[in-house]
């Protein structure tokens, strides 16, 4: 209704500087929306908090916005990469913008064995993250990065951070269980595709250092609902739902 | 790939009855699949257990299936219940499927006072639950009710089943420790719409008997996130996944 449109930006936010608005930000505002000069605006950055704002046209198609007070200061995201084999278009910036709600840090695409590869498309799950964290009133988005092949991906990962990885095997039944065994600190969750990953990818993740298994119960189920679902355990368990 | 076609029939599944296909599903089967005249096929019914099958064609556009062996045998799905304020249909569609697959055993919509009401078509939910038990190996479809407005919901509920619903202000903080103190027993989750409950509907839930009320962390989430990580965590504490 008249709730003020919540946008991202990359400007630093600071009372008395202008934030100069992308030009599809300044459509949205005042082709889609209708929000003429004046109108309130709130904006966030991942770094200065989110700012109330008023909307100042500086053009037929561009706008800023001045800053007018604080509304709450930067917090920091849990430190949880969602990593993922990626999936079909459609299912896959549904996972980018639950992954952002769930309050993921990073979206790390993963290319497994069994991964149907289209070519993953980092702006757009950029894009999605943004999306999803306007509309959430989260104060930051997840990093996106590049996609990796599996080999790297596990030869490359700090051994610091705990991986939880789902596996129908796992010798814990219960999930909660075994994330209350997961030592504090930064964790990441790797969600497989829809065909598993393959008994050399299990093998390996088993051998790793400082990686957990658990279990999603005893239906199959597909790939994007197993990683809410983790997200959710891991969240709910070692995360900031406590 | 090769795999076997998995498909829900209404009829009776014994060995030596044929089992009629519905034409959409000898359709599937014969033009989209490509699968011809003795191929395999697994059916379920709810009832019987799940069957590999041969198909027989019996006309242009029109096959059975003939019984071989039981797969595996009839399993109850949990007894919970999943009602949800409806929201637009491809999010509708999307939520139908996933508390399928998070093993609900009815579909409830309620119509809340926020719920953005547009028509609820509950053979378009029942087809969504029937594509997503077929594709995640479920033994059953979860019944769909007709919606129902929120003040009837809860006047005619069975006050033995615990209702577990979300809100912001939960007295616990810790949606595990909440639903721990739930009473083992049949269960129902109310998902409240986007706009979530009014101040009145939240104090109607409070003082209903054999309420619980869970937190889902300090994000706001949409309400088909909310629905996973509900059933997620339902599952995970009092449900099968432990």
């Amino acid at each position: 209704m008249s709730k003020a449109p919540r946008l991202y930006v990359e400007s630093p936010l600071a009372e008395g500087t202008p934030v100069p608005l992308a030009a599809e930000q300044a459509h949205y505002l005042l082709n889609v929306m209708r929000r003429a000069d004046g109108d309130p605006v709130a904006l966030f950055n991942g770094r200065d908090g989110e700012w109330r704002g008023t909307i100042r046209r500086t053009g037929k198609r561009t706008a800023e916005a001045d800053l007018s007070e604080k509304l709450r200061e930067q917090t920091a995201p849990p430190d949880i990469h969602y990593c993922f084999a990626p999936i079909k278009r459609a299912r896959l910036d549904f996972i980018a913008q639950k992954a952002t709600e769930l309050g993921a840090s990073l979206l790390q695409p993963v290319l497994t064995r069994y991964t149907v590869a289209e070519r993953v498309k980092t702006e757009r799950l950029a894009a999605n993250a943004i999306e999803a964290a306007e509309q959430c009133g989260i104060l930051w988005v997840p990093d996106v990065a590049e996609p990796v092949p599996f080999e790297r991906f596990l030869a490359d990962r700090d051994p610091g951070r705990t991986l939880i990885f789902c596996d129908e095997a796992a010798l814990l039944a219960n999930p909660i269980a075994a994330l209350q065994a997961v030592p504090e600190g930064p964790l990441a969750v790797l969600i497989g595709p829809e065909g598993g990953f393959s008994g050399e990818e299990r093998q390996a993740l088993l051998r790793a250092e400082n990686v957990a298994a658990i279990s999603l119960g005893p239906r199959v189920m597909r790939a994007d609902t197993a990683g809410i679902a983790a997200m959710t355990l891991i969240q709910a368990v070692k995360g900031d739902w406590r």
